[in-house]
């Protein structure tokens, strides 16, 4: 007869069996009592790689940065009680952004649900509508059955997550005392790998569209392939190519002629707008960032075909115009347009977009902002002179946008983001997650807002000493909000709602948690701190003194120049 | 006609009409933009004093803070995304506690839902079953049904939050551009006092039970007035009481000779347990947090008569035991059994108790440990020679139960934690919301690791200069595991899951949040530094050096004299 200390290890053992043998690799623990068993067996399995926060909203989005960048799904172990619900955060962008997240929530037995039992909650279905799948595991048995249930669980929990379009999954595992686990075991099985057939798609039907005057529009995360995928299509297309930091069509490698950059400018004047006119837009996924693109797409005539690529098939379209769906990957399309035999638009069409770039471009280089060290300098020379394989994670609100309105053609970088619904919390301990996936020097560029959000996001950093250089562009408080309706009230009515200085010195967060602290006051310098800072892979913060008005001066200047010389030629 | 901005303004003000009718005082507001007219709106409302927190996480619990302390609902409001799922822990706590919040998230309109819009996600029932209710309001549109429908809404949030059993309740608001309201508003409609009518309860049929050998079990936060009703209620029958350091018997000014305390002690003894054998068990609400008192309730023989009180009337019995149900609060049913024409039972009863309470006195005033600083020693002196209405919030794990364990009679303060779910999360931002809610000094007992999951709740302290004292009790990571059976692994198996230490410097904490700091090395030192601290009403951290070790063998050593002479008698 087993003791229950061994049925225990058992179906626990089983469960991570399963769990291996779909894909899991990496796991995120945050210490508590309940989850003792899964953690200590995880702690001594030598087929899972995994870390330890205490602060379990920062460990989800450290699991969410390990995913990102890992591109599997990472499992997320808590103990009972609030600890779960840290979550939640993290958990709601991966579902928004399609990351593959297997949480398991340990929970008290059910005969200490419902009757007052200290640190117990309704866990069952804690998380809604924001994961995929929710389910509440049985109390382990010593069957034959159970074991099978267990390591099936494991297995369909990863599955689950990883299917397009992928996201967070949530097992709740109830577990009796004694909590400690037997230890002995030796054998690990194998995990083995299963290929899943790659789909052959044909767009033949389609032919006659790719051959008139389109537009490709990028949204979401892609990976450098994928943007050099996408870039070789609009070449063969010839078609201009539209998207934003996150897409890499500008920090892929490859300088392409079609990919507009500055798009936010480009499409601010009137003059151009009216210009090009195209008859197909082909789209990839969600929006890109900028506001402009959004307009003018929006204000584009009825006529216009649209087809919207999304292997995960939730079409989601905030325009509500797509007219195609096309229901493939990035690559699947891809491929498929490259494989048409076609005879691309004429050259008149791209001329168009070149020459608005080229201007644009020229008017950034003759400008006097970039010689001189602020809050858009310090992002605009951020992803100079890099080494191969930099990670960037740009932070919501300006970060992001000061780097989609002047990004130039870079070295081969990945930029990387928060944007499934942009919040600005966890964004320390996602960029440290993809600092510690990737294990290659990582540049975050965020507000001071995020980044007091998310302090105990450094702790991981400091923990395991990851490669992250913080590029702090300080500009006290919610510097966004200049940029939007909230800054024409008046000063009594704006400092207290949307300015919020926290007030703190970041040496001093620097020093707490031991990273290498500069604060460089003049752009070289800045350049300087910044290369040495990345090329060190020692944590370390780089504070940009912003003023609250500099970034919308500047871009504001800029787009009064787009608009005056566009409406002269 | 009016204008979109009109309309929003006047639907926004009938819902804080609403609000303010039903009792709303306080709100707590994170930065954001969707949230813009109601944070504006509120801002010149002067009928609600409102806080800012950038960390919607600490925002939740200082409102949940502020709530307890206040005893009346608080509003949390924040933005669209990620922002209000950071709300999740406190609310968890609150629903778990009986809580009043009322938790509005403002959302983008119906429109922008569900097509790939940014900083969008499922709101609707966001918090599941974590909340009383969940409402998803109407649009804003120019109709006198809608401003009714509007300011009802805000009325039956509050009123559905403070109906027992009380706790959070969530409306999510969509809201559409332009989000800057009409400000001109002047005058604002007092609040109406609706007195609810007291409900006078008889208990006449249970005469007889009080009359015979029962004991008082009183667990979850009381106030003082309900401690001293309990006592009178124990004094009258002449049964012992029970209760744990938030059920404020020992510290509600009232020195009583029928509380027990150092109950974990007391019936850690099976020589006593056996000797003390009631007929009946009064009950109010949930167990207090010994485990002793847990086991022995547990032991008890069937026929022992139950009586459970508990107005919320969700019967949370842990032991699955009780017998009679009393849909009362605790003032009602005490009243109710101060009315009976009691013969109440002999003394020997409560000599038997008050005997071996006596011993357990006498054993800690002969010990060593409460002349030297440690953790315990700390926690045990610390409730001395206070300010009359200090209050005291004990986080989770350690300090609560070695307060418990030791607690002794003491001036009339206060003393608070957040035992709903026993998270270590938000203990900083709680403790924020006490202390500013009674304007009173608060002391913050609390270990190392629940300190760092919140130290963002620091800001608030600083920000508001709020009178709370935080006592350190650095043991260097999980030290609540050195009480459990964790405790026997293996260092390499315990260290990198358990012990977890974070490896900060606590003073540069301090620094960071303009905290006054002092690491007191004698217990005279740690005396006089807390009584200034406390004086002075300024943000202060004192940071007592613990062991891992320590608190285990001073309680195992004080286990083993009270077992060891208890066998003699």
């Amino acid at each position: 007869m087993k003791t229950q200390q061994q049925i225990m290890t058992d179906y626990v053992t089983a469960f991570l069996d399963g769990l291996v043998a779909a894909g899991i690799q990496k796991a995120v623990i945050s210490p508590g009592s309940r989850s003792t068993p899964v953690s200590l067996l995880i702690h001594r399995d030598p087929r899972i790689e995994y870390y330890v926060a205490v602060d379990e909203r920062s460990a989800a989005f450290f699991a969410l940065g390990l995913a990102k960048a890992s591109r599997t799904a990472v499992l997320l172990v808590c103990t009972s009680g609030t600890a779960a619900a840290n979550y939640y955060p993290a958990i709601c962008e991966a579902k928004a952004s399609r990351v593959p997240l297997v949480v398991l929530t340990t929970d008290r037995p059910p005969e200490l649900q419902h009757v007052g039992a200290p640190q117990t909650m309704a866990q069952d279905g804690l998380f809604g509508k924001q994961v995929k799948s929710s389910i509440t595991l049985a109390v382990a048995e010593d069957s034959p059955e159970l074991l099978r249930y267990s390591e099936w669980q494991g297995r369909q929990a990863v599955k689950k997550a990883c299917q397009s379009p992928a996201g967070p999954v949530h097992l709740n595992m109830p577990l009796r005392e004694p909590l400690l686990p037997n230890l002995e075991r030796r054998n690990y099985p194998r995990v083995e790998d299963h290929l899943i057939a790659q789909t052959t798609v044909s767009l033949t039907g389609y032919q006659s569209l790719f051959e008139k005057k389109g537009v490709v529009v990028v949204g979401e995360e892609r990976t450098a392939e994928e943007a050099r995928l996408l870039l070789q299509v609009a070449d063969t297309l010839k078609w201009p190519i539209i998207g934003d930091p996150l897409t890499n069509l500008a920090t892929c490698g490859v300088t392409s002629q079609q990919h507009m950059r500055q798009i936010d400018g480009l499409l601010s004047s009137a003059t151009f707008t009216q210009l090009v006119q195209p008859e197909v837009i082909l789209r990839f996924g969600r929006l890109p960032i900028s506001k402009n693109v959004m307009l003018w797409l929006k204000g584009l005539p009825g006529d216009v075909r649209w087809l919207l690529v999304d292997d995960g098939q939730e079409w989601l379209d905030q325009l509500q115009v797509a007219t195609d769906f096309l229901p493939y990957t990035v690559t699947e399309s891809c491929q498929a347009i490259l494989q048409l035999p076609l005879k691309p638009c004429a050259d008149e069409w791209l001329h168009v977009w070149q020459q608005e770039q080229a201007r644009l471009t020229k008017l950034i280089h003759t400008a006097t902002w970039p010689t001189v060290l602020s809050e858009t300098s310090a992002v605009y020379h951020a992803l100079e002179e890099l080494p191969a394989e930099t990670q960037v994670f740009v932070s919501n609100s300006n970060a992001i946008r000061m780097l989609d309105r002047f990004i130039q053609p870079s070295e081969a970088v990945t930029v990387w983001g928060n944007r499934g619904v942009n919040g600005i919390d966890g964004i320390v301990s996602t960029a440290a997650g993809i600092a510690c996936a990737t294990n290659q020097p990582t540049i975050l560029l965020t507000g001071d807002l995020a980044l007091f959000h998310d302090m105990n996001g450094l702790q991981m950093v400091q923990a395991y000493q990851l490669p992250l250089t913080i590029v702090l562009l300080n500009n006290q408080g919610g510097g966004i909000f200049s940029f939007l309706s909230q800054r024409t009230l008046a000063a009594t009515d704006f400092d207290p709602l949307f300015a919020t200085p926290t007030h703190l010195e970041f040496a001093q967060v620097a020093t707490l948690y031991r990273l290498a602290y500069e604060k460089p006051t003049s752009l070289a310098n800045y350049q300087t701190r910044l290369k040495e800072a990345v090329t060190s892979r020692r944590p370390a913060l780089i504070e940009v003194q912003g003023t609250f008005d500099e970034p919308v001066t500047i871009w504001e200047d800029f787009l009064r120049q787009v608009q005056t010389q566009g409406s002269d030629r």
